[in-house]
């Protein structure tokens, strides 16, 4: 046996659930199919209960608390009936649930200490009659089990490990990474973990692996093409930056193969101390940006925050600041984190108007400004009109502190949140953040792979 | 009359030499010639004195205080004898006189207020034929005698000062503006002064105007090829900014004729005060790079400064300085005056190394900074790595100060200067600056066209 393998079947030991483990899943399961199927039986139609996400296809890891449960609904309900049917059921099976919206509500709850998702979708026969995504995924497991090999399981889980080790394990909107369906489809197309990771560690974007022939194109750094929709790329979550670190992960495994490839590193919390000492010791300008986190789930709330910060960082880029690096972070409020060279510019910023030669527009530029008492110039440089004007605002704080924050692209949720009033904080004072985000600012003061 | 004419006409009482002038200018030529000539006697060959230059050419502006003597001798002597007759005649015109040195050593002496050229350059028959620039000068009043039209010129005149009062009027490497034989060929091609002006408002560079086909070809924004040398551009030092400012300028007079177009304004001396208040009111940062100026010509001295000048501000731009406007100047001292946006930068500097995916290159930069105790990364952003390493200078003064400025691109004799000692002068300290440099301080605190 490899040091490879040795190393993964070592880690494997910590990954499988055991037995026991195996049946409470089945156990909790079982009582929720029950009660759903009960309850289901009050309608005039066939319905079915069935269990589709990694436990169905026997890939789920150690720890994992999920379960998926769908209710198969007839396909000649119409939209509204179909959504009060499965919001119904989900709630008699938990009374006490919560109901969340993604394509459609559907109600969470929870069994046994398994968190459980119950979703309505329709029942068909065949994938490519799908109405939404929700409706493909019981095909999923169909898939897996009909091509799984002696040992997939294993596989399998060895990948969502080492994707969840290195941090981009999740098709989720905040992680950009690799859900559970797609892992199991790269150790189906390549044979086993060590033979994905051996091809991403070559891997050069773009990188096309097609289950059936791909019905249309995609502009994603991953495409996987869906073995049960040929218009989908089941990798169209994963990120630039995810699939650069599958990359960079899969080379230290291959040069160095460590048991740790597959554990969660808990970040410590950032302390008073090491904030300070970050701040000073850079001499860098940080603002954070605080304001109340909406009400709405993580896959709504990260691409909000996500274009609000770069709608931000491009504003600050253009008005001359140089940002090193920024971040986002959610709990109770929301914070967006910006480090910049510096937070403070002189008061002129030079502004280049278009060459001489170009009569026109030169001239319009000319006129502009030629009378005018609160700019230097205009002179021309490199063959241009150019000239120096006041500029709008000489630092980040002042900046955010405007009503100029309302003119960048802020998600819709998040814009009447920032309307009822937001704090800016900076540099020392962001040890007030310390109570709430000790363990978020960790990602930013200590960047790493 | 148009008012542009009359405007013109107006201007041109005060351009032309009087009749007192032409004739005192004209004594103080013959005087030099006799005493060359008679020099000349006692070498056993045939030589001849001429008169080159707008004197020559009877385009020379009121106030002009410059002669231009050649003398021709014959094109069998070699380079060493040629120098040292042409240094002897002239030393004996001129038993006063300085020696400099442009393409050969020749002697200038002053005689009643003229500052007079004595320059050796070889007879010969037909431009075609010379071995150094300064041999074709004499084919030039030459060729303008020939073609001349009546009136033309008053029409230089215009254009020569035209060009005077919008600060591009001179062929040295300090204006890289229009010399006078340059406004004289443009006059005889476009057929006088406001013909020129018409003509120049709406060029769009390159612009070549080819008194005979050119016989090679150019990348400087204004091209004429030299009537007497087909392989010569008059226009060669004409820099892009002159360019421009003489469309601007011609613009200008297009719509607005007035004789202040003609005028030299001197500049107004820069005060304390205003001094004081510019670096307070902009909030920029100034540094002067001080030192003593070589003892070299200007077309010597310029072309190193400006060489400096570039090279010092793309390093502090490479640096993430923003550099908003500098300028050389120099007296008994040289100075390279930097005027940037903030003056100071954190410690830190963003690094981006390769897209991950380079294998080979990518693993040698994460190699290097894995375990280096000083950068914070290797992270992942855009698909690279990243690191974020000391900045090795944080401040603009911090760099001046140091040896790295003799890994600047410096001009040979600029080198020596600095390396015996200079000195950085920064924001209010400049006005240290104001007993030599109150006149050269205006152009950088007024800029304008």
């Amino acid at each position: 046996m490899t040091e490879h393998r040795e190393t993964a079947e070592e880690a494997l030991e910590e990954l499988s659930p055991d037995e026991g483990e195996r049946r409470r899943m089945q156990e909790a399961y079982e009582s929720i199919r029950d009660r759903a199927l009960e309850d289901l039986e009050e309608y005039d139609f066939e319905a079915q209960v069935t269990l589709v996400g990694s436990a169905a296809r026997d890939t789920w890891l150690e720890g994992d608390r999920d379960i998926d449960v769908f209710l198969l609904l007839p396909p000649y309900l119409d939209r509204k009936e179909f959504q009060e049917i499965g919001l119904e059921v989900g709630q008699a099976v938990f009374p006490d649930g919560r109901v969340e919206y993604a394509e459609h509500p559907y109600v969470q709850g929870v069994e046994d200490g398994y968190d459980v998702d119950v979703v309505p979708c329709y029942s068909l026969d065949d994938a490519s009659e799908v109405q939404s995504a929700v409706d493909r995924t019981p095909f999923h497991p169909e898939y897996v089990e009909r091509e799984r090999f002696e040992g997939f399981s294993d596989e399998a889980r060895l990948l969502k490990a080492f994707c969840r080790g290195a941090g981009v394990y999740g098709s989720d909107l905040r992680t950009h990474g690799f859900g559970g369906y797609l892992c199991e489809l790269l150790v189906l197309h390549y044979g086993g973990f060590q033979e994905v990771v051996e091809a991403a560690a070559d891997w050069t974007p773009q990188v096309v692996i097609e289950f059936q022939t791909a019905e249309r194109s995609h502009d994603d750094p991953l495409v996987v093409v869906d073995p049960v929709d040929a218009e989908r790329n089941v990798a169209s979550v994963v990120s630039e930056d995810s699939l650069a670190t599958l990359i960079h992960h899969s080379r230290q495994w291959l040069e160095n193969p460590a048991t740790e490839a597959f554990d969660v590193e808990e970040p410590i919390p950032v302390s008073e101390e090491e904030l300070r000492s970050y701040v000073e010791g850079r001499d860098t300008y940080l603002a954070a940006w605080v304001f109340q986190a909406p009400d709405v789930v993580e896959d709504q709330l990260y691409p909000q925050l996500r274009k609000t910060e770069t709608s931000l960082v491009e504003e600050l880029e253009r008005q001359g600041f140089d940002v090193i690096r920024s971040h986002v972070f959610a709990d109770d409020r929301a914070t967006l984190l910006v480090e910049a060279n510096v937070g403070r510019q002189s008061k002129v910023e030079r502004h280049e108007g278009p060459p001489v030669y170009v009569e026109e527009h030169a001239d319009e530029f000319y006129r502009k400004y030629e009378d005018s008492d609160d700019v230097v110039g205009p002179y021309i440089d490199d063959g241009r009109y150019v000239v120096e004007r006041p500029r709008r605002y000489t630092s980040i704080e002042e900046f955010l502190e405007s009503d100029a924050v309302f003119d960048l692209a802020l998600g819709q949720n998040l814009e009447r949140e920032i309307e009822r009033g937001y704090d800016v904080i900076v540099d020392e004072e962001l040890t007030s953040l310390l109570d709430e985000f000790a363990v978020e600012l960790a990602s930013h003061l200590r960047p790493g792979l």
